[in-house]
């Protein structure tokens, strides 16, 4: 199985002390976990359950403590030492809360405390830990995120490669007389079998009327000719994210609204990518990327949500591409372009995912955006 | 889509306040929000990212404060009133950690809490929100889920319900040639297609001698003639589980030590059942449970767990089917059966699911347990 390096992982945590104020680090968020051990909380299974915390100390040392169910996962944990408390073992009664109890164990690890700054997770963190003197890292970790590193860029890569046999899959089964749970059914199988894993399975797979609104989960509805349906796959993979959308005529026929509204959004994905480069700001790319869609005649009315985002062990992430965006772009950055346009009688939306490199951007996906 | 009643909500926050030493509670774990007020957070979207908080004053009012990814599930909240808080509506920056924020605005919604003994779920509330005078609240919780509620066995049997289809498409699918996934996807999209909603698929799907070692996530792996393949089934569907077993053999046929293993489990869950009366010692179960295995000749180094526990919102939950368990059964419960035995070239497992009633138990479970 892919994951993080041990290299990716322990500088990450050299750069995460080095920018705190702190003189020591209790991480809390599992994401955060993964990005600064390679351990990946999946909550496919009764591993993803409970808390677990890395905790750093002044001189850098690096402890991760889980319950037992995450423990062999824990094996691998790109840290200097790993401490596994047992909830159950299936063979004495638990009979103690395992949020509660994990809190107790991170507590009892933890040495005096007084006098230092310790860095936690704010929102995230439990309360009886520490009493005083924290100081918030979030910040920290969310710009530290933007910058994906290449270990990470596998990882999306990865997710990408397993979507697009999903997208594959959409392609191959639609037709009217299936309900979205079908077309659901086929892509996640798809997905899982590209992956060679489970994954969590986040996505909109809306049709009809649902897909002029412009998303929701699959439902029992059964689609007709005439319908279209919106694909935006974004499943969790080993803990990180690819995020792209295609939309599918159902019977294979284009209105002549969603033939203008597909060449529209062809040529948004198009503009927008001319604006993906380091320095730019990300309340331009929007701009870039909806005007080619005001001039085929759809208004701001039609426009609903963001151009795009940034993507990686989440999403949306910043960059966020919205009118009022004044974040700038920067190498390093994973990112959407998702133009997308709705009315009382249509609505579609592409999406693909790029890389900005000093040069520009690489593009992440290759699936096919033509509705039919 | 079946939810939890109103009028269950309020009995659950009702008995919670009068059954804590706490002036007002603030309620984090989303099984626990769930459980108070109908609204089921699901991992399988971006509602499930983020805290969501509800609030009891003294008065008995409720307040759900949620981000506005999870507003339009909140809409239907059985509580007094809903506080939708807007994190990212993907026309603005974000701009701002999620989690951070969700505390922020609570802290902001409360009033004074001087004085006033607050009641919260250790490990899980956050830091930062109230300085003092806590009061533990897990396990009165704990106790309080024990005990199901009319509604909530509706939403356990609608769980039950739809794993009964994963266990017919398993036996339906599996053949040698097949790998572990492609048991999982078949699996998976029955329960899908029968729930009617995506669930959050959990469960183990071990053939060979991954299943030798009792259980495990599918993987890539390719099943051959002779190999058995354990199916332990426990999805999250509509926030509720299922928790079902049953081993099948890949070709159809059954070697001696699996035919012997075959009868002497089915043998395990009649006696086990025998046991399953309001007032039995969770301890007791598991030795008749298990007597039968031992009867059969296999030693206590093949068994390798608990002979069942209790489900609900989660799993493993009191009881506990262990040895060492002086848990009393009780009307209410919902537990499962679970007897398994493993060795160097064999391993197998059955599990059924049950009430308690007042007379003894009603089985939950229909599905075919013989292994070919």
């Amino acid at each position: 199985m892919l994951t993080l390096t041990a290299e990716g992982c322990a500088a990450r945590r050299q750069h995460l002390m080095e920018n705190t104020p702190a003189d020591c680090l209790i991480i809390t968020n599992p994401r955060h976990i993964q990005y600064l051990t390679g351990v990946y909380i999946s909550q496919l299974g009764l591993t993803g359950y409970g808390s677990n915390y890395l905790a750093i100390d002044h001189t850098g040392k690096s402890t991760l403590i889980v319950h037992n169910f995450l423990g062999s996962n824990a094996e691998h944990a790109h840290v200097d030492e790993v401490v596994v408390w047992t909830w159950y073992d299936a063979q004495s009664n638990a009979g103690v809360p395992i949020h509660r109890s994990a809190t107790e164990r991170l507590a009892s690890f933890l040495p005096d405390l007084s006098g230092t700054h310790v860095g936690i997770e704010e929102g995230q963190f439990p309360y009886g830990v520490v009493d005083k003197k924290t100081v918030d890292i979030t910040d920290t970790l969310t710009t530290m995120r933007r910058t994906k590193d290449d270990d990470e860029i596998a990882l999306i890569h990865e997710a990408i490669d397993a979507i697009a046999a999903g997208h594959r899959a959409a392609r191959e089964h639609i037709a009217p007389g299936k309900s979205e749970l079908d077309l659901y059914t086929a892509v996640e199988s798809a997905i899982v079998h590209a992956a060679g894993t489970a994954v969590l399975m986040l996505g909109d797979f809306a049709s009809g009327e649902r897909a002029w609104a412009g998303g929701g989960p699959a439902t029992t509805r059964v689609m007709n000719a005439g319908d279209y349906m919106i694909f935006d796959l974004f499943p969790v993979v080993n803990g990180y994210k690819g995020d792209y959308t295609a939309t599918l005529s159902v019977d294979g026929t284009l209105n002549d609204t969603h033939k203008r509204l597909q060449d529209a959004l062809h040529a948004a994905v198009a503009t927008g990518e001319a604006a993906l480069k380091p320095g730019n700001i990300a309340g331009d790319v929007y701009r870039a990327t909806y005007q080619p869609v005001l001039n085929a005649g759809f208004s701001e009315e039609n426009i609903r949500h963001h151009a795009g985002h940034g993507l990686g062990l989440g999403h949306p992430e910043p960059p966020f591409f919205v009118p009022n965006s004044t974040e700038v772009l920067e190498v390093g950055d994973v990112v959407t372009l998702e133009p997308g346009a709705y009315g009382n009688d249509f609505g579609a939306r592409i999406e693909h995912n790029y890389l900005i490199t000093e040069t520009g951007f690489e593009r992440l996906t290759h699936h096919n955006t033509s509705f039919t």
